[in-house]
């Protein structure tokens, strides 16, 4: 099955387009988890035993467990494994890279770690998207436009050309990647720039980080996101407002209603 | 002592600007070396030992280690610190995300890896650049202007302010960044824009790529690196046509003597 329909098979058995991001930062682990590699993996099954319900996707960030060293890899592993009995996994990795050297992310993302989809970088153009389309069970999330303030000084640049960079990098690859398993990466902050966007790319997937903490907002996103048939092609990630919702001993209990409430939000509003 | 120091030290000591890319493919592993991670180590440990005399500079690229998984990810931390006895290393990364996510990926490069120098992705701006400058020891090299192709669909998008993408961004980040401690990857194939590079940002080091396989003149990838006093500012990047030189028994000894024809042609380039 491929990504898409799994993600549909989700949005359609929960009703939900929420991404629970997976950020394990030791300093916020709640008490009495270990802070080590060992904890990270307790704390976050746990996290996915409390949202399976509640979640369409998961999204693992590849920087947590590296930060841990060989012993964050084991954990990554173990966890992609588990969080895939209950939802599609997303490896955050923003890898952007050339011929045999994003072939080599691509074995790493979808073969080592046998996630169902990454996000990549493409400030080097198309070459670093190309070979892991050829996954075509396995999805792309390009970084469009992002959530963070320096979006501004690659991404939003003005082009010659009018319109900005990212809108000229959207028609570019729209025009050379027909295929049907990538999508775009579109900070919540930024919603006048994901519906430019939306208009360059009308109908494919939308990851949107950036409600929450970072203070996007959950509806005018999952509305910005509609492709052309008015469908929502959204899926909104929460980290650290589900994650670390309580620090104490009911830290899974805590995550699943932060879940199930950020998914009947989502629910009403796709109705 | 700090990279900048290490690699002045390299170049007056071995009179060379020679950046040996470990990037190890399992499919032309020489004869006689296992296809696996224990055979990649064996064989770059004789790649780093045979060139030691030769290289300013080691870069292994993740990718690489990672498509081997756990343990890719244990022979490279063993490879980083046998190498480093002999050059300082570079962790060709990409790396490119914000806030706690790029203190993270800073960490596994700098503390987990103990590389000396890491490479970082721009598209999402300062924001991926910013907490890896704060370990002064150590240094980033940010993507600027690329060797492959399709450079052209970001970083040569032409821009509403004059100049290309990569123009502006060098112009950015030189009044955001002024620390000594970050320079510039500019690929080989492409001068006109090294040069152009080289106008927005007079004196940083810059780590150049796509010379061999992919075409770049040592020559003028050296003379375009020079900076505002005349001096040649450029890591010159070689894998294939070192790693690969021979793959019989002999490889290497031909890995040396390639790198040692590199290093003599830019001795005589520098003098």
């Amino acid at each position: 099955m491929s990504f898409l329909e799994k993600i549909q098979n989700q949005v359609d058995s929960k009703g939900s387009f929420l991404c629970v991001g997976l950020d394990p930062d030791l300093a916020r682990l709640p008490d009495g988890i270990s802070k080590d590699a060992k904890g990270v993996l307790e704390f976050l099954s746990g996290i996915v035993e409390a949202t399976g319900e509640f979640a369409a996707v998961y999204k693992p960030n590849w920087a947590f467990f590296a930060a841990l060293g060989i012993d964050g890899h084991r954990v990554l592993l173990e966890l992609i494994e588990k969080t895939r009995a209950e939802a599609p996994v997303i490896l955050d990795a923003k890898v952007g890279d050339i011929g045999n050297t994003a072939k080599a992310y691509a074995k790493f993302a979808f073969e080592q770690m046998d996630a169902d989809a990454v996000t990549l970088a493409p400030y080097m153009g198309g070459d670093s998207i190309a070979p892991f389309l050829e996954y075509k069970d396995r999805f792309s999330f390009v970084l469009g436009i992002t959530s963070n303030p320096t979006a501004s000084q690659v991404e939003k640049i003005q082009t010659s050309g009018g319109g900005a960079v990212f809108e000229e990098l959207a028609s570019t690859f729209e025009q050379e990647f027909a295929q049907p398993n990538w999508g775009w990466v579109a900070g919540a902050t930024q919603i006048g720039e994901m519906k430019a966007l939306r208009d360059r790319s009308p109908n494919r997937w939308l990851l949107i980080p950036g409600v929450g903490a970072q203070g996007g907002s959950l509806e005018e996103s999952l509305e910005a996101s509609r492709d052309s048939q008015g469908r929502i092609r959204g899926l909104v990630n929460a980290s650290r407002s589900i994650l670390y919702a309580s620090n104490g001993g009911d830290y899974a209990e805590a995550a699943g209603r932060a879940a199930k409430e950020m998914a009947e939000q989502m629910r009403s509003i796709n109705e």
